[in-house]
């Protein structure tokens, strides 16, 4: 890395700036800024380096921040380990304070952006059996818990890009986890939801679905006597796959171990036919658990929501919010169901 | 094309469903359907055909609907034409009235789909004069108006994809118009913080901006006596603009053809600016208006959108809805300035 590079990364921390309109928070992180006239050529420049040049095949060798959690086979050889990102987008600052410039509110970037890597740069997570993935949600789990209580963080995201596609821009198989200090509008919108639907029906929606999905069968991927995935009845993306504990639980950090291989087992095989059905897509996941801000979310049900790309969000979603899917998920549900063994 | 899909699209409408958490609504449009297996090799194929097998070219000849509306020049040829989209997202239909499934909710998709196609294959917007812009919104106005009244039509979608990575299928300029029954969900957020914004000061939150942005000058990319070009303080991506007429005005339709003139002169010099800095990139813009559904909108500020793709939406932004860009927008908006002579 370039003296330059490493003098921006000191100086600049990220900011936080509200939308006046909407509310919602953007990220401004300078930390992994380029000059202006390095935006034209983004894309076309993603490609893979093969792995020989990859940074997380070695990342002591290759220079990255000291290990914040580290897993070893009993035979010696590291399997999984946690450090924080080289060029974070949130990261340690003294203040939380927001700053006004005229009409506009905007707080500092603090907070923490870790990587999680798995030994094997050939084996992503769709192929990787029940102990590897349950040992993965083993070091999100310990993470979370090591973050949720410090003072500056208030929501957790945990999540896995595949595929340059889908955003990752390093192939060796890697998750992120920030912990933040805004709770992220998609997770508000969905409290919100869940607070509205259980004032009207005494129930927990996520419930509701979990147990009308798990009866009708016809969008279910997978399920065990705790987990179930399925395609969601409004999927925003073909071949959406919502993973979802059984039993209402507001908070992922609460899973036991005894879950964890529950999850590995529905997770597993939904991400695997979702890799067999699609040709190795590019796809995200990501974790919603509630909030760590100190409110009561009783109403909540943490769940993991796969998105696989299968088509690029084009002018209608991005004008109106309003997705558009190609394939009924009853149909997607049904052809993922036929990968499984 | 094949019998086969023919078939898909007459017997197949689209279908709104409702998501029981955040009451947001997807569309299912089963008349763009593929096969389940069809959806594994989607990306890697959407290249260029070139102008030779392009279906925009001559849309008569191509098999394209029916035009709805048609501009030509005083010699002959045309130079702009609208037409519904032989594969409609949104398509007529009887009834607009919701089904249930269990504790779900869904619509039928009904509404309007159009593509408007400007002549030139390799001429897009960034690179067109003032008069050819304005004839494009102008076009788009027409439009608006024609379906603004419809019984179904509650909130009407203009927007513009160039480039495959933003989502443009075909290369040759166009862009598209849905008239569709339901509010869409962003516009949504604007208009309750823009109302509530005016509650607690009395005043419309995008003159607030404009009027701010003028003054302050940093973020400003270009800007005459009635519309201003601007990097939003809470930019969602690098280089994003906004354009914004000055006098307060909830609706679009009702631009006058001075005003589009005006409009067309900071519209076309920013989209030139962004063409000349990242290098021809994929960008989308749309315009949010208030919607056509009979309410009172007087708080509201029409505008322009336009998203340069200078990144991918990844993990982090999908899970969270916080978007990370990388750049400050004074430092974007400077930048853009020195494209413009």
């Amino acid at each position: 890395m370039s003296e330059e590079k490493e003098d921006k990364k000191n100086t600049n921390a990220s900011e936080l700036r509200q939308d006046i309109v909407s509310g919602d928070w953007v990220v401004i992180a300078t930390g992994r800024a380029k000059r202006p006239d390095e935006f034209g050529n983004f894309q076309r420049a993603q490609d893979d380096k093969g792995i020989e040049q990859c940074l997380f095949e070695d990342p002591v060798a290759s220079g990255q921040e000291k290990d914040v959690l580290i897993y070893h086979k009993p035979d010696g050889d590291w399997t999984l380990r946690v450090f924080p990102n080289k060029y974070p987008s949130f990261s340690l600052g003294r203040s939380t304070k927001p700053t006004t410039e005229g009409p506009y509110f905007s707080m500092p970037g603090v907070g923490y952006h870790e990587i999680v890597v798995t030994r094997d740069h050939y084996r992503q997570l769709a192929l990787m059996d029940v102990m590897e993935i349950a040992e993965v949600f083993d070091a999100y789990q310990d993470r979370y818990l090591e973050h949720m209580s410090k003072k500056s963080v208030n929501y957790i995201a945990v999540f896995h890009n595949h595929g340059k596609e889908a955003g990752a821009s390093i192939t060796h198989p890697h998750s992120q986890i920030m912990a933040v200090p805004v709770v992220a509008p998609y997770v508000r919108l969905e409290l919100d939801g869940a607070e509205k639907y259980h004032k009207s029906n005494k129930e927990c929606v996520f419930c509701t679905v979990a147990e009308y999905e798990s009866e009708e069968g016809k969008r279910v991927v997978f399920e065990n006597d705790q987990f179930i995935a399925y395609c969601p009845f409004a999927s925003r993306a073909a071949f959406e796959v919502h993973v979802m504990p059984k039993k209402h639980s507001p908070y992922f950090e609460r899973i036991t171990d005894e879950q964890k291989i529950k999850l590995a087992e529905v997770f597993g095989k939904s991400l695997n036919a979702i890799y067999s059905a699609l040709n190795d897509p590019p796809y995200n996941f990501y974790i919603h658990s509630a909030p760590c801000d100190g409110g009561d979310y009783q109403h909540y049900h943490w769940h993991i929501e796969i998105l696989p790309h299968t088509s690029t969000w084009a002018g209608f979603e991005l004008d109106t919010g309003i997705e558009v899917s190609t394939i009924q998920p009853e149909v997607a549900a049904e052809y993922l169901r036929k990968q499984i063994q």
